[in-house]
């Protein structure tokens, strides 16, 4: 009997129903961003579920929590999986959750079906990984992974002046678990399940997609300042509009990210006029850029031009530009692109390799480890949308994948 | 003697003071928009000030403020002046505020001169001249003259979902009047203070602006509707931007709107972008325009053109513009216009003739009787800004040539 014979596909989708509950919202979307009384909620539920099935429970310093079978090499570097369980203010139900909840019917396929495994196997449930709420996002396996230090994340402060390590506490103390001291980097592989996010496996009809890796990334935000003045009195020619000039900044740096083939991923998503008063020109305005792209030489190029661009574009306003984040591009592990490949054929199921183009926790968790990732489908690639859509015979095939690698590697 | 005698430079300038400090703000300027817990102090310090002169204060049915002082003939037709008391969110310290002090100091100077006049004169606090908060702006003044219906402004709501009724009761108790039932329009004549919130008075060295009339000014909502999607992974080709999008209707209003006369008055004052996540692909941009001419026919051939421009230019995306006001410039009556002219050049005042680039409550007043304004320079005609800053030399100047013209008109 192999793991994924146990997997049901029945409790895999109660689940992430019941989950959608915690921070659901009128379209069918969820609202449970990172630490907030919703996260706090779904890191109730995952405990109480790993309580009744005899997995332990902790978390770390930065908050990720772990469900850890144990295996029968107690001291064996564990196998992990997972992803995280934050969504985008108007998120959708699979993003993430879904990385958790596989994880966790792999580990109940496992106890099903009476396998025992040398190594230990986790789940983890990274924290932030979403970063709507806390800057930078992939944050709790960042600092696991000792990309961001500690300490400036727990300082981190969301848009109401919170402290993210305040925030922590409060999720600690309505979800209580054991925390553990430091982060055990300690680990014999990593394969983190997600939906794709994309439209691409729906439109090639694969059940799976194997992930070669991860485009990378880079974020930055962008304040442009300008004069408050009388709309109906002010002349256009002396107004210092800060709106105008973002417009004309926004528009230039479209066509310094402009590409013919559609590689490139340009998108300003936050964008922020003040003081927001109909008959005042605008003083000031604060947006953001997320850009990403999987060749690490285009990243450099196109993204050290962005200061210039702005520059060059603001008009009579003064511009700042500042880089937040900077995440190369990330090749998983042969061996385990093979395993997740080899897998999927044992089960039949319809598969193709492509690479990843959202960022993952898995990024961070890449340079330590072998590492890799399974895709599922996901209806028209909608993600980031309440609209956001999975099929319960998708979510339980990349699931049965996910099972039969973390068997195979938690017996190595 | 001459009331102007009594103006009490001061005086008025320390009425400035006091009520800077109801909402005042970190740099200089105040946040007391309408029917705040700002507003009602500042309708209360009034109503105290009022009392200590024996002046009779009331109320009417949407909220705006009377200060009357008697005349020998009470039941003849009052001369009415005054201006407003809210401010933009980050307004300045003399907006509106001005022309209810420069009032008030004109009736403290005819007592202190012991002038008696045969027509009572009011001096009216307009409610919610700035729109800020509950739109459209000068409403009290528009409901006053039958421009909106009472019912229906009542119903407003702010952003919070506040009804401005409910706020305006919660002024009333924590600053107490009697409230007249109904709207009484009869008044012999209107002269409404003001600084000039433009640049040309201070530019030409003088001190006292006679008002020919207001430009008219249109304001329109624009909702561009498009999809939320994933920033990393879904392919610019087949986004629905609402920002992008947003930007290319933005971009060919300010063409459609481009006057090389520098006459045109087109602002994008508010422009909100959601959900507001960095790594999400907005799905909606809600924004406002404020358009203003002097000429009704450019009014009418530049703002019957918008929708048009608007769906031309808004890509994948639905768009939708809604017409919020739509006020045709105001020609103030010649005789008033005269009578501003003659008492500064009796006063030694240098002054000029000049339209008004900002819509002000006399406009709602013009079409029931005789009106007109008076403008005062302010430092190089910012307004709608915290820097705001006049005079106390320039006030107390203008408060002359108002309280001469009362004096005259209140004993026609």
């Amino acid at each position: 009997m192999r793991a994924s014979d146990r997997v049901d596909e029945g409790r895999l989708w109660q689940r992430h129903v019941d989950m959608a509950k915690l921070g659901g919202l009128p379209k069918g979307g969820v609202n449970r961003q990172a630490l907030s009384p919703e996260d706090a909620a779904a890191r109730r539920q995952l405990g109480a579920w790993a309580a009744a099935r005899g997995f332990d429970v902790y978390g770390d310093p930065i908050g990720n929590l772990y469900v850890r079978r144990a295996g029968i090499q107690e001291d064996a570097p564990p196998v992990l999986t997972g992803s995280h369980m934050d969504s985008q203010p108007t998120g959708g139900k699979y993003d993430g959750m879904y990385g958790v909840l596989a994880g966790f019917e792999a580990l109940e396929a496992l106890e099903d079906s009476g396998i025992r495994t040398k190594r230990p196997i986790a789940v983890v449930a990274w924290v932030n990984e979403e970063g709507s709420r806390f800057q930078p996002g992939a944050m709790g396996s960042a600092v696991w992974g000792g990309d961001y230090p500690l300490d400036s994340m727990l300082a981190v402060t969301d848009r109401s002046g919170k402290r993210l390590g305040d925030a922590l506490a409060e999720t600690l103390a309505a979800a209580p678990c054991r925390v553990v001291s430091g982060f055990d980097r300690r680990f014999h592989a990593y394969i983190e399940a997600h939906i794709e996010q994309g439209p691409r496996l729906e439109a090639e009809g694969c059940a799976i997609g194997v992930v070669t890796g991860i485009q990378g990334s880079q974020r930055y935000t962008v304040d442009i300042s300008g004069e408050e003045a009388h709309a109906g009195t002010t002349p256009l020619r002396v107004r210092k509009d800060a709106l105008r000039s973002a417009i004309s900044v926004v528009e230039a740096l479209q066509r310094h990210m402009h590409d013919p083939e559609d590689v490139v991923r340009f998108t300003v998503g936050r964008f922020e006029c003040r003081p927001g008063s109909p008959n005042t020109v605008p003083g000031h305005v604060h947006f953001t850029i997320d850009f990403r792209h999987p060749d690490a030489g285009v990243l450099a190029r196109l993204g050290g031009g962005i200061e210039r661009v702005v520059a060059a574009s603001a008009g009579p306003c003064t511009a700042t530009v500042a880089r937040i984040t900077d995440v190369a591009p990330t090749v998983f592990d042969p061996r385990i692109v093979g395993l997740v490949r080899a897998k999927a054929e044992a089960l039949g199921l319809a598969n193709m390799d492509m690479p990843s183009g959202a960022g993952h926790d898995a990024m961070h968790v890449a340079p330590h480890g072998p590492a890799g990732m399974i895709f599922v489908p996901c209806e028209r690639g909608i993600s980031h949308n309440e609209a956001e859509a999975a099929r319960p015979g998708d979510l339980a095939a990349g699931a049965r994948v996910l099972a039969d690698c973390l068997t195979e590697l938690a017996n190595e």
